[in-house]
Order: C-alpha cells, then sequence, then structure tokens
C-alpha cells in the first residue's frame, strides 16, 4: 500500500509540475528568483531543503494581496457601516467623525485622526456578536463597490499573488495573513478569495466576551498587528518564525526582517512595489497609504526580492484575465 | 486526469476505512457515538454533512489528551525549572514559594496561591527568547519522569484519544488544543506527540515583545484561556464555531456548550471521565485538579458522550500497547 501510495504521489506531483507556473507573471528576475527559491527548498538532496511542517509563508493584505488606494478599504466599509446606522443615531449629524463620513467629506474624516479613526470602527465593528458582524462584512463584501474601480472589493485582489499563494501551497507551504487591518473583517471573505483558513488569518483585534453562549464584540482595542506588532501577532497565532514574507510596506519591514532573521533555514523576502499609475496606483516613499520608504532601501541593499508592478505582472486583477 | 485522480482517492478511502477504527476503544455505547457522528456528517448525502472547511474540532489538553495528576504537568515543569535556576538564586532559599519547591513541600507551594503561582511561572517562562525557552522545554520533555508513574511526561498521553484524532483527521477534520495551559509550554512538543501543528494549538498566554528581531517572553499574563476564555480563545485563533468538542472538567465546559450551540451542524460534545483508580486515577466533583461537576450533570442531561476510562478504554497509554 505505501509503495502504490508512493508511485500516486510522485505521478500527481509530476503532472503538477508540468503546468505552467506563476503564468501571470512577466519572465524576469522577481519571477525567476521566487522559483528558483521554492525549488531550492523542496529539494529533499539540498542543503537548502526545509521540512513540511516548517514551511511557514506569511503575507500582508493591504496592498500586497489586493489594492490599498485611496484608502484602506476597511475605512470605506466603516464609513459605508455609518451611512446604513445613521437612521438609528440622529446625533451623528452633528458629531465628528459621523458628520464628515455623512457628507462625503473626506478631509474631515482624515482631520479626526487617530481618535475619529476608532470612534468609527468602535462604532460599526462592535456591540453586536461576531456571527451577526460576519453576516455585515459579508453583505458589505458582495454589494459595496470601489468609488473609481467601479468593481466589488474583493475584485481587486492581485492576480499574481493568487497565483503565488497556490504555488507556495502546491509545494507544501503553508499560507497565512498577517495583517494591520481587522482579523474579523477579513476572516468572513479572505478564505473563499485567497485558499486561507480563517485560523490562518491573523490581523488587529478588539476584545470581546463570551455571554450566553455567544461571542459578542467590544469596543475595546486587544491587539495591533503592525510594525513590531506583526512579528509578535506571529508567536501568538502560529509559534514559528516563518521562512518566507511578503509585504508592501515599511509596516511590514518588521516581520521581514524577522522572517530573514531565520537562522535555521533560507528564506524568501519579497516586496511589492507599486509602480503601475495607469493599471493600479504607483506610490512608496511619500504615501499617506502603505508607505515604502526604509524598506525599499533595505529591500535594496540586501538583495530582497522587489516586485516591480507595472514591469513584473502581465495583468493586475482577475477580472482582467480574459481580455 | 481528474478522473484518474477522483479513482485514486476512492482506492485510499477504501484501504483506509478497511482498518479497524478506534482499536484501543472497547465496544460500547462511547466508541459507538463517535464513530456514528463522524459517519453521519462525512456523508454528503446525509442532512448531517458538514464541509470539510467547517469541520473543527478542538480539544482541551490536561486530563483530555494527557494525565494531569497529582498536579499538572507544566507545574512539576516550572518546580524542575526552580531547580535548576536555584543556583543563580541565593535568595530563594528563604523567599516563598521557591523555599518550598526547593524543598519539596508541596503544600508549602500550594498555600502560596495564585500568587505564589503567578511568581513561580514568571521566574521560570520568563525573561528569554521564545527560541531559549523552547529549548528549555524539549529539553525537560525528553529528560524529565512523572514521580510515581516513572516515565516520561510525553509516554502518559491517552492511546485511545491519538487514536481519535487520527480517526478525526483521517474523516477531514482539523483538530486544535484550547488548553488552560500555557500555549508556549505545548507548542514545543505538542506538535509532534499529537500530530497538531503549533498554529492548531490555542492556551493561555504571557506578553511578549519584539526586540532586536527576537521575540522576548515578559513576565506578564496576556490571556487565560479557561472557562469563558475557551470560546474567547477560539474567537481569537479559529474564528469559527466547532462542530465538535472534546473535555474533561468544569473548565471545558463553557467550550463544550459553545460548540452545542453551533446552530449550523450537527456536534459532538465529549467528556473523558476519570474512572479507572487502578490505571489512571478516579476523581470528578470534588478533585482539586480537573474538578468535573456541573459538566457531568449536564452531559448525563443532555446525553453528551461520557467515556468511562475504565470501561470503555482497553489500554490508557502508548507504552502499554504490545503488553
Amino acid at each position: 500500500m505505501k509503495i502504490l501510495l508512493a508511485g500516486l504521489l510522485i505521478l500527481i506531483s509530476t503532472f503538477a509540475s508540468a503546468q505552467e507556473v506563476l503564468p501571470s507573471w512577466n519572465e524576469g528576475k522577481s519571477k525567476a528568483n521566487v522559483i528558483a527559491y521554492v525549488q531550492a527548498v523542496i529539494d529533499t538532496k539540498s542543503a537548502d531543503f526545509i521540512p513540511l511542517k516548517d514551511r511557514i509563508a506569511v503575507f500582508d493584505n493591504d496592498g500586497t494581496l489586493w489594492s490599498e488606494q485611496p484608502i484602506y478599504f476597511q475605512l470605506f466599509f466603516a464609513m459605508d457601516s455609518v451611512k446604513d446606522l445613521a437612521p438609528e443615531h440622529p446625533e451623528w449629524k452633528t458629531t465628528e467623525p459621523f458628520k464628515s463620513v455623512l457628507t462625503n467629506d473626506m478631509n474631515g474624516v482624515m482631520k479626526s485622526g487617530k481618535e475619529g479613526l476608532f470612534k468609527l470602527l468602535a462604532a460599526t465593528h462592535a456591540g453586536m456578536s461576531d456571527e451577526a458582524f460576519d453576516a455585515i462584512v459579508i453583505n458589505w463584501i458582495k454589494t459595496a463597490k470601489h468609488p473609481t474601480k467601479k468593481v466589488h472589493y474583493s475584485e481587486l485582489v492581485f492576480q499574481p499573488m493568487l497565483e503565488l499563494l497556490d504555488y507556495l501551497r502546491a509545494n507544501g507551504f503553508k499560507t497565512f495573513i498577517v495583517s494591520g487591518g481587522g482579523i474579523d473583517f477579513m476572516r468572513p471573505w479572505a478564505s473563499e478569495v485567497y485558499g486561507i483558513p480563517s485560523y490562518q488569518i491573523i490581523g488587529s483585534q478588539i476584545e470581546v466576551k463570551y455571554d450566553n453562549k455567544k461571542i459578542v464584540r467590544l469596543p475595546k482595542l486587544r491587539f495591533v498587528d503592525d510594525n513590531a506588532g506583526k512579528p509578535v501577532g506571529i508567536h501568538y497565532h502560529i509559534g514559528q518564525r516563518p521562512v518566507a514574507a511578503f509585504g508592501n510596506s515599511d509596516g511590514d519591514f518588521d516581520m521581514m526582517k524577522y522572517t530573514e532573521a531565520n537562522k535555521q533555514y533560507k528564506t524568501l523576502e519579497l516586496y511589492v512595489h507599486h509602480t503601475d499609475k495607469k493599471r493600479e496606483w504607483a506610490y512608496d516613499r511619500k504615501s499617506h497609504i502603505g508607505k515604502l520608504d526604509k524598506g525599499l532601501d533595505y529591500a535594496n541593499l540586501h538583495h530582497w526580492t522587489v516586485v516591480d508592478m507595472k514591469n513584473d505582472w502581465k495583468i493586475i486583477y482577475p477580472f482582467q484575465l480574459n481580455k
């Protein structure tokens, strides 16, 4: 039986490798780096071989797996929720940051700062059961559209990154999301969109309590999964140092350096550099969202892989596949 | 290719089902309940069918997957660590609870209460990197022996529960540990012993910080994964309500009621009842460790499965397999 099974596995993997790898990636350094890394670490005869249990790959979400402009999509969700809830809150007409949200005054929202942002999150992300919140998020992801791209937000995921996730998983990697965004905002849809189970999604978190067989969401921040919070979140949730890390901003820099410092195994660090003004957005060192500055300098110095979206990717979004 | 693969999968599953299921379980109600549940929920033609992604099974550890008498094994670890560290801490000779530990005075240790316990944990579980702590735990699990059973602690896992974990996984369930014990005390060895990856192990947690590419453990409690903490921990880590829950004490009761309240799917709740004074230990309603009182009443009333260790299990520990 064991011999039969081994034979089947070889047969299956032979068929798999005959398919084209990363088809939406142009030939070049970025694609070659990724493939060379994977082929090295899955080769049992190589000094770089990594056992299955240690093939842990971590991905940022905003700007790495989907777009994040002109503002994080979760903020659009919060603003849409405020509009939905407004009839029950007449006081919002005269209270910031709600007033600015209701009058579509983005500058006003921004001016309310971190405190205003927290008020928005508390009003829209807490005070209900986890299951009720899941339903709200799912309804939004199915119906809301991006203001300029005019497609559903979940259509703004990067096709080349979906292929990268698949390629890593086909080679025995476990793929995790490690995002500054809300863990419970991602879980209801990201499982299906990215093929990543909810327990492999890590993010910023509010407190919850257990009450009468339900989980109730509280307006209290528990954990911010950004900057140094990313390696900390990886420790809390995964408990292993990754071997591959994928990001797009300085907020991912600590996670990527933590990965690079893995003493046991060969590692891969990859930055998605937003260089495509026409098909997506172009921004880096001076952006208010997804700023990539010190990370870019370090990446260039340390020969990390830096994806040039404009030149490395044939298409950006899945809906462009058949065009 | 698809037809070939489907044929292979049928072949493989046919071979698997030909093997005896749960061989260390005596025939009886407990074994029959477990098998009937699994067969119902994996049957695509059944109204009770559960899709793969929702087959989430959660297991308590102490008293459910391994023994927990005369005290939680993690407390033995803490006391052994105090003895190892004592030469660097001459003040411990006159300070409680360290003095009691060093003179093997268990009553003295117990008298120090929660505060004393926290001092023990802080002195032995914090102040080093996560990787240094892993190495300490692994060294202990490989060398330390239980005071009366005279075998390594990891030999005191329950063979029938190992078979249950395997049986569930063979039928597409994801198995998680949800323990009141320390998450970082379990992860270094539990992955291998139970076949559960570190990111599917949930437990009580201390704070850590990221410092110079390392995770450093801090003497500050972050989360207690017991009682109502168990459903809360399940929410934080898994983000889905389980369909099957396995425990042995009132500390697991909330987790099991949370599972039972799953409105979407048929569920299974199972208590391991410690009834075997000769081969393991016998205790329940009045035990200071693993007290099972209100949970037992509820289980009997609600027709949960209650394993009678003495009568339901042929053997208790793996080392008894060949005797």
